[in-house]
């Protein structure tokens, strides 16, 4: 073998690649490894339905894991109607996987909030507390050994708008206090998504998944896909953050008449899941 | 430059690439292109539904292409009536691209055919001609310069059962002949999809488009993304042969509640075409 040789080789090796394109091939090689996080909706999505017809709609989606909303099942509810709530999802093969958003604005509020996702079986509270109520919500979750994700809603309440305000009050506390990341109020808030992700990832335990058409405070739910969110981009840097909780997609067009814009938001997820697997 | 050197630039450039990875890196290249086609809705997709509610769908789901099935405007409409039929077209902005499936079981059906189409004012039918009529059509695509694209039903209809059979009928008739590529039949008749589009794309000038759960006669159709259709090959695939038509979609499963399997298998094209853009 000599240099000429070798040129040759090289020369068909690379085949005319540039270094960008190398870096494209790592990535597509990256994009191998399995997702791990999961698709769900989040129960908020269901707010002018039943529990049984939420849950035939999941089902009618193919989705099998959904965040419960107090107008399900409510804060107090006995046993017996918990007993019944949890029969309704097994009998749809739906997992509930965590509780909420529960608003929380007084130290009963907390304490039931923690009682109540212990019935359900839970182990993750998406939950909105009073700044000043964390110290006691930090205790909690100590004791029962629990996540609470704290939901983010961008520039329409006051009480943690954005991600960094999230972390900035619990990086000091407890680690399994975290952020559920709600991508449509990251972008209203004029932020960059996926800078968010990659900052706080290490604290994000629930994720509401919906596409936004407008960067600022006037800009609102439109089906996946249709609106400014790169869902190949987030999903691809999901798994590099090795995110492993759920993309709840919380729809919040056409409240009254959800499925049609649902599945066609579930079904753009899986499009775009698929061509990344 | 020493043998040592090349050795080291062959080793960073390379960076550990096989021939197929470099292959890969090379149809991601080409996905930069635009895609060719359109995506629309087979008329018969809204068997179960009068025009108004079927157009209202389309637009729901935000889609702009439909072929005209006869339920919705008979082959022997009044000026009048296909005048009314074209206005609500045009207010829902959805464009009508061609009329059929027609099945042609005589002469004068042929006739009437095509002066259906011209008065729509489509150049394009979708239609399942008798063999023996071929020669007819053949000199009626010639006299109004429009297409006719043989519909494919796989195992259950012996007329056209696949495109192979189209071809052979056709390839020595006027290139205005050609095919309405079933793909779910085509995949129910036990073939290679991609195959099929490489081998005949030329004379494909319709693409009806679902996924399908079974390569065997007993597969039917399934919301899109959970059956056995790589869409997104199939979509490079259509800009490789440079498919200038429209895919449509025709979804037969839930006909009488059609809305949410449609609005999933948009949304799941959309999320291939956006990956692979």
């Amino acid at each position: 073998m000599n240099r000429r040789h070798f040129f040759k080789m090289a020369a068909v090796g690379l085949g005319g690649l540039s270094l960008s394109s190398v870096t494209q091939n790592v990535s597509a090689k990256e994009n191998g490894k399995p997702w791990p996080f999961k698709i769900g909706c989040a129960g908020y999505t269901f707010a002018k339905y039943n529990l049984d017809d939420s849950l035939k709609m999941m089902d009618r989606v193919n989705v099998r894991y959904m965040s419960l909303k107090d107008f399900h099942l409510p804060i107090n509810a006995s046993d017996e109607k918990i007993a019944e709530v949890l029969g309704k999802f097994k009998d749809r093969k739906i997992t509930p996987y965590g509780v909420g958003p529960i608003y929380m604005k007084s130290e009963a509020e907390v304490n039931n909030a923690f009682a109540y996702a212990k019935k359900v079986g839970v182990k993750l509270i998406i939950g909105v507390p009073d700044y000043e109520l964390l110290p006691l919500v930090e205790k909690k979750v100590k004791e029962y050994d629990f996540k609470v994700a704290i939901h983010i809603h961008g520039p329409d309440i006051k009480v943690f708008p954005v991600a960094s305000d999230v972390w900035e009050h619990v990086k000091d506390l407890d680690e399994r206090l975290g952020i559920c990341l709600d991508i449509g109020h990251t972008v209203r808030s004029g932020l960059d998504l996926i800078e968010d992700v990659k900052k706080y990832s290490s604290r994000i335990y629930d994720m509401h998944v919906w596409d936004v058409n407008k960067a600022d405070k006037s800009g609102w739910c439109v089906e996946a896909g249709r609106g400014l969110i790169d869902f190949a981009k987030l999903f691809n840097t999901l798994r590099e953050v090795n995110y492993t909780g759920v993309c709840s997609l919380e729809y919040a067009k056409d409240m009254s008449d959800v499925l049609p814009g649902v599945a066609e938001s579930i079904g753009y997820f899986n499009g775009v899941l698929k061509c990344n697997a």
